[in-house]
């Protein structure tokens, strides 16, 4: 059986933020609803596609960094929750949802079938959104996790600090560091968004960055006793401003710089001296250096979740020609929660 | 008994770089040369007195920091080693010779005398100088000892880079490297410093920083492999160079940044991206706060010392009055090896 097989690929490398015409919706080549014999893969069909801002790495003409770059010309690869439709792994069954890289088009044979992950079943009965496989229980919410837990080195009545709070990644780093016993403030670039911080997702305070002349002055008001961690997702001049305000000994977990256009803009740091006298350590890391840990990890969220302990946020898109927009829309904070379209139905 | 006492004062806080006339030479009240009864103090005459970068920092108008700055007309203090002529505390006898925090002039009382360390004859009598106690086996040593076992986290076979790498703390960061069995790359600000670290102190390379019109191109012309460690001692440009050549998972000590003329200069960078995708650890670090190690380092330095395993470079100035002129040559590259005044003899 053969089908048409919408994509999105990217037309050539990026300078700067991403536009929308960096991307196109392709019809693609039709596509033979099959797992070929001998294949060992699985040919899937996309229900959700994960926007996310290391993506915007790959679509860089850089070949040296921890991932590769996207081919221009190719479809865009990302996370994704997705439906067995037939399969030459017997290890995945047709009907079964699974999750890991695919494609950003309709139907995609998966022939690294090691990197799925089996969405159970129950899972899904006992009310935890399929779309959440990509957010909360995939690999921002893994972020969150491991970088909460291991960068940070948390202890209770913390004071935290994160960027990007209403985001992906910091909507979870914030509802952990509550449970933790931590003091948390996040910051995002609406007033919706700091309402939702406070009221929704339980900080016990935000702001609006883009309200503050002086975000060095809007943090000593948030923390005058300091910040011991600060969940950086956004780099440049807030990281500035956060060494400004840390205590001694302070942690800086560096995530992302979701503020800088390319890998090498210019950063300017007059608060630098400080990592010495206060005794700062600044860290950068990848969820992926952690992996070990994702069991541990799906439980726990999963329990937390079950439990009424954490929300998660999505803000969701219909269809797959809605992806470019909502992903350059990642970079001027369009989107309220963890971006995702939804490109088919279950 | 009353003597003169000459001592160099500081006139007022510094903008920027030091300069000798931001201190001065003053004949001082003559001191009278005892300990006096119930003061539990020990009146000493200084022999060595250190000119170290920290300093610099007590010279700002800037109360909030680790150490609290000089007062403007009061003498300087610092660290020294010193000769004790009366003493009203029965832990230190007439005669004995004491490190430890003391003033830039000829005669001290010294009423905190718990942070004196007593220097053991028989260590001087095995051929340490007395100076060294303020270098090698003071706090610049300690400094290296504690910032290279405990910050960058060593393994044998690694690649480390050391700026200001012929400077009281560099040269020892690169001989327990090398004895570590890392491979050891120092940058210095002269031709004849870089001949120092490769034929005396046993670097496997050294480059002149000031002939290099592009730092990133010049360690990765002596890292071609990239660096595992980077002991910053200069910050600056000198950091965002290191940052485009460090290696997965380094890590970076940093330890000074004598290239800064204030606390809040603009440090620009290009390559901070490098934190996230090679997941660098920067840490900044004061030796104070592993003071717990200093009586195992104290061994293991005499020790290598006594056993010919490394040598220590001091830049000796003479006479009390030459102390102005030394202290700011610290901040131009004057000084080869670390910098000490003789006020005084033994």
């Amino acid at each position: 059986m053969e089908r048409d097989n919408k994509q999105i690929v990217l037309k050539s490398y990026i300078n700067g933020s991403p536009l929308e015409t960096d991307m196109e919706l392709k019809l693609g080549n039709r596509i033979k609803v099959e797992a070929p014999k001998g294949s060992n893969g699985v040919l899937v069909k996309n229900l959700y596609l994960s926007c996310d801002p290391y993506m915007r790495g790959r679509m860089l003409d850089f070949h040296d960094s921890y991932i590769p770059p996207f081919s221009p010309g190719s479809v865009i690869e990302g996370f994704g929750v997705s439906k067995v439709v037939d399969s030459d792994d017997p290890n995945f069954k047709r009907g079964e949802f699974v999750t890991g890289l695919t494609n950003w088009e309709e139907y995609t044979l998966i022939l690294n079938t090691s990197q799925l992950r089996k969405i159970q079943q129950h899972d899904h009965g006992i009310g935890i959104p399929l779309s959440y496989h990509i957010g909360l229980l995939g690999m921002p919410g893994f972020t969150a996790y491991a970088g909460f837990y291991e960068v940070c080195a948390p202890k209770k009545g913390d004071y935290l600090y994160v960027s990007a709070a209403s985001g992906a990644v910091g909507q979870l780093v914030g509802q952990l560091a509550k449970l933790h016993g931590c003091y948390v403030v996040g910051s995002a670039g609406t007033t919706h968004k700091v309402q939702l911080l406070k009221n929704k997702l339980g900080f016990d305070e935000a702001f609006n960055y883009k309200e503050e002349l002086d975000l060095e002055a809007a943090l000593a008001r948030y923390f005058p006793q300091g910040i011991d961690i600060y969940f950086d997702n956004v780099g440049g001049s807030m990281l500035d401003a956060a060494l400004a305000n840390m205590r001694a000994h302070g942690r800086i977990a560096v995530c992302g710089m979701v503020s800088q256009n390319s890998r090498t803009d210019k950063q300017s740091f007059r608060n630098m001296f400080g990592v010495i006298s206060k005794r700062i350590t600044i860290k950068g890391f990848l969820q992926s250096d952690f992996i070990q840990l994702y069991p541990r990890f799906l439980e726990d969220i999963t329990g937390y979740y079950k439990e009424g302990k954490i929300v998660y946020i999505e803000n969701m898109n219909d269809g797959l020609e809605s992806a470019p927009a909502a992903f350059v829309g990642l970079f001027s904070g369009k989107n309220v929660g963890k971006q995702v379209i939804r490109v088919g139905s279950e």
